[in-house]
């Protein structure tokens, strides 16, 4: 089978770390993973970390017209209205995604019911999966949440769109520590765990086909789901459930 | 823009409600109307009502094996692999999804390690969703529970892939009831939800189109994803991790 | 300080494995720890396999009233009822509680409704905990799900009411694990981990303390939830919203 | 029964909108309906509305010692541990408690590994309760996350210590409303919800009772819980392990 040629497709990776730059971030790390792969797929990147950025919370698409002094999140919603794929990476806080994650879904929410020239939600044809790493708990749990989000406002979900990693339980190294407790260990920690390699690398790939699928097919027909139309009284198959 | 014939599609249906036939289930109401819209655009259908069967917990393939008596799931297995697209409804208690859709998941787990001919996770080229009836809270935990579980055993997941229908907080009918404590109701409850119509509508039809693209692909190229491939020693563009 | 006697204490111990005995649980093997210690402190111990017996589906006491022909729940709810101290065991599948823990909280909401001779909700006055293992990911989503429920019917939590044990992500050996792909460990998986072991010590001791002072308080008084006095009218110091 | 006096107790609600003072909160109507049960019982009250401050992001107690320009959480916190009884309010946002409350959860954390003078965690003796408001679904999921998380730092849960409102599925009216797409109500949304009212009541009364239990009891006793005696190697009754 012939390769697919990936070089026409972009992909934007959100870092949802509560760590502002040039603070170091674990998830990053596994970040930094997915990223080296969609660039020998000359795939093109961009790349945030949302708390380096004054984003304000709300669900509009810019709260300056609701109050705030600043809002950088149009800017940001611009770049991931550009891309084809969207890799939300969340450390993991008591067995949750970060506020900083959370914050994210709230303003991509806010462009959620715009709809693009076929009346489609705006997001529809982008795909979306993400990366997750804490010390010990806690991936499933952050990627329902996340995954959920993501294709409710009209992203597509490949399969095994989550990945990460987490040690044993209880207090320990993060992601690609190299000290613990004040002592050096042999290497850094995950980097060879062949589960999350993989993992890693089938989100990757998998982001990669469905995006492509998608592209060539021109995004989804918007028959049976256009939100304009809908409004506008065409139902296609649709018939109203039976009054017995 | 021609319409596109979905009729070489199969779908399968499972009722995760916790009452055996013939108990009328309300979430059975709502199945149906998304049901009726796959039969009228010719999809091969085929229902499962899960509680009406005598299957065992576990999760492996046939726990016939393993100490019980009867399991019937090996029966319900082979069904769900025919199908190109699975839609699990459930009812809510407590705001989470029923044991029987916990259950379910449990033993769709027990085939995720196998693989097809490409070397990929079997339900790989099929497509997920979820229909969710409660009558007050819970609709979008129960269906980030379901389509997690989906995702991560190897479905894609469609946008806006949950639909269902709740009432006000507390206690009150559940969708399809025409009465409530005794009165009567002029009409059944939510039948004229045009949320709950239009996101069943949407669902159904992102379902048939994000199936109907895998079909057409011949489901995902096994490049960056094949399991056996992987597990051969080949890693694609993956990289391993970099030791600073 | 003087050491608090428990001996007048009863606690049951619910294990939601989906192993039927004789087989092995690895939840059972960390719930054996807590159960130790309540043994030693003179509590009266009861202690269920949920899978062992024939529970129906449903959210009725009894389930033989609604069509299924055998139903063991209402002599182990008669257990539940005798316990001061309820502690759900469960292993996680998917990042999940088992679905015979779903199954568990369907059973005991069934009972929700009910009072108690103070017209209060029938689990007032009881508390509960939970004992989570897994091989990798899930013991605070599982506990999330659990505790709600418990505190939801009527039961009190106390502090750090979970304890539990995983392993690094990805397969590996489970709690209690000799031996993992064939080869022999030089001991029990996870019994060394300070972690698990004091997490487990203080969700022990927490159930004591809270259900000792609960016991000694004759339980909650009846003033400002009793259901019974609500539906007669009674608001106590509540006042209804302001409109403005 | 005599009925217990409350004035010895000291209550904080946490407002988590997402909404600026002095924009309206929906949740803060709820969250006045029990505010006032427990102004008519004397409580003692403090209330912060977490978005009307600079508060970081982060783990740590003050996180000005961590690259951050400012941080008004240190001030806030003072104010959390002089409380008896904390409630944090939140909306609902896809199915999710807010960034907002998220954060605040982060940096509850932050203080959970310190000890009080019987080397307990700090929130130890404390109690915790949720008020939720949303349009149409989640309250128990957030009730969830948040009960949990309470917990998990030390925090007591009374039985039924979530309550919230929400309205039928899809978009409508929030708690409070007077108006729905331009068009003039008879009466705020919700303010009659029997089932919100009672949930409300019962909740702020149970948070009551226990927070007063635990006073009189002087919290806790460290016999089985004490981080301090842990470390220093006190194991009570707990035993090892057996390797079999």
């Amino acid at each position: 089978m012939k390769k697919t040629d990936f070089s026409n497709l972009k992909a934007i990776y959100i870092n949802c770390t509560l760590k502002k730059s040039p603070k170091e971030s674990h998830t990053q790390k596994l970040m930094n993973v997915s990223k080296k792969i969609m660039k020998h797929e000359h795939v093109q990147i961009e790349e945030i970390r949302l708390v380096d950025h004054q984003v304000a919370s709300g669900v509009y698409n810019d709260m300056t017209e609701y109050g705030w002094d600043i809002d950088e999140w149009p800017s940001l919603s611009d770049k991931i209205m550009k891309a084809d794929i969207l890799i939300v990476g969340t450390p993991i806080w008591l067995g949750e995604k970060s506020s900083e994650a959370q914050k994210l879904i709230e303003r991509l929410y806010a462009m959620s019911s715009k709809t693009n020239d076929k009346g489609q939600y705006l997001y529809y044809g982008k795909v979306g999966g993400c990366i997750i790493t804490g010390n010990e708990d806690g991936v499933k749990h952050c990627a329902m949440g996340i995954l959920y989000s993501l294709q409710h406002v009209g992203f597509s979900i490949p399969p095994q769109a989550d990945c990460g990693w987490l040690g044993e339980v209880g207090p320990g190294p993060s992601y690609g520590d190299t000290e613990w407790k004040g002592e050096q260990l042999d290497k850094p920690v995950g980097f060879d765990s062949d589960f999350t390699n993989r993992n890693t690398t089938f989100m990757t790939y998998n982001l990669l086909h469905l995006a492509h699928m998608l592209k060539e097919n021109g995004g989804y027909p918007s028959y049976g789901n256009s939100r304009e139309d809908w409004d506008d009284g065409k139902r296609w198959e649709f018939e109203n459930p039976e009054y017995r």
